[in-house]
């Protein structure tokens, strides 16, 4: 058996969230046995300020606690960290600037899936958190590979946000649920030919089949992706320029 | 707010029950939003040896396992470290012995909680794997609160134990259950008033109301005592003594 490398997970925000991609990891794993499975380490500190207060609303800079974090797992061994947040994502460059270990990026594996599913030009609508929406992480990586990505108006933002809260708080049921079938079935009237659950919290309220599109899960492809990088089936990912993403920060 | 203590989880054996008590953790918390939960780092390490082939069947020992994986938890800064694996309890007074942060036990809040709930001389079933009823761990630690545990005979431990390897092979499923719910009825009928699922694998596929006496599952048991450990609602387990550890495990 080949030399598997170890997972760390940059986790806590949201915590069930953590849980999901966990799940996600060992599902996604070809294992009969504990000893079949992979080595993970999971760092969730939920008090990394919240990600869309930073982006929108002048709230504390999470970075130092998401660099914190990352040294953790570092430490610990993890060969390459993902995390399971896709507003954190909108740090990431200054994150990955300060710690040796790479980051495998879900917004560009999201993305790279998509492109594989879908002809160019294709509409793809986004159900994410406001700071997510705002911080145009999906939007540049759909353009960068000829898709175009679209978001519910702001009043249906308002719904998609509350129930990503409710995710949060513990709630997950059909009245949350419900909560972001609106806005989901707005985004297919306005043309999208798949939907994007852009928020971690998303999954574990809406499923495959409430929608008339494909929804897709960075969730589970990011799951999916780790584990072919941990079993060596793909390289792991190119660790961007130190210089570069310093120069960035600054 | 007082200043939180840092659970330490030293998983993976299975990986699934790893999930299974991360997830009652955050159930247990009071917390409306991500900054209310508690930081969580968890250790994976599915490549420990199996625990019940070294307690019976000379299998490598896995307290080196279990020591360098204590070493990562209290490097990247846990606290206190649980273990949601029955039968690595086994090992703890050696992995104790080898580093400072303390461990909260399962098998001791487990009794805890069973003594609480019934009379002295009441009767325990013990579901467990083979190695976890042959280890006595649960024996004698009902046995210092007044309670006496039955184990099934070894035909119907067979069956639990396979019900055990399917979780573990990702078998989440009511077939599994069905292997299960005959030796624990078996025990209700010899006299069990309360049946411990004290595997991390059974509570995966056996529920509060499959049998007709309360059923125990340590892994929310832990779940709970660690919550109240890490925001200061009890003290800290007092770590044995260092010598008569090492003693003990020469």
């Amino acid at each position: 058996m080949a030399e598997r490398l170890v997972i760390g997970v940059l986790g806590g925000m949201g915590p069930l969230a953590t849980v999901d991609l966990y799940r996600k990891i060992i599902e996604t794993t070809p294992a009969a046995r504990d000893q079949e499975h992979l080595h993970v380490i999971i760092d969730a500190d939920p008090s990394v300020p919240d990600r869309t207060e930073a982006l929108l609303y002048g709230g504390p800079d999470p970075t130092p606690w998401l660099i914190a974090g990352a040294r953790r797992l570092a430490g610990a061994g993890a060969s390459f960290i993902v995390v399971p947040c896709n507003t954190a994502h909108a740090f990431l460059p200054q994150v990955q600037a300060a710690v040796e270990v790479p980051f495998l990026n879900m917004i560009d594996e999201t993305a790279d899936r998509l492109a594989e599913m879908l002809p160019a030009g294709s509409t793809i609508g986004i159900l994410a958190t406001a700071g997510t929406v705002a911080s145009g992480l999906y939007y540049r990586a759909l353009a960068e590979r000829g898709l175009r990505a679209i978001a519910p108006p702001g009043d249906e933002q308002t719904l998609v946000s509350a129930a990503i809260a409710a995710v949060k708080a513990g709630q997950v049921e059909r009245a949350t649920s419900e909560l972001v079938l609106g806005p989901a079935l707005g985004l297919v009237r306005s043309g999208a030919q798949a939907v994007v659950a852009a928020c971690t919290e998303l999954p574990l309220i809406l499923r495959t089949g409430d929608l008339p599109v494909p929804l897709v899960d960075p969730t589970r492809v990011l799951a999916e992706a780790a584990v072919a990088v941990a079993l060596g089936q793909r390289p792991l990912p190119a660790t961007p320029s130190k210089g570069l993403a310093y120069r960035h920060a600054e």
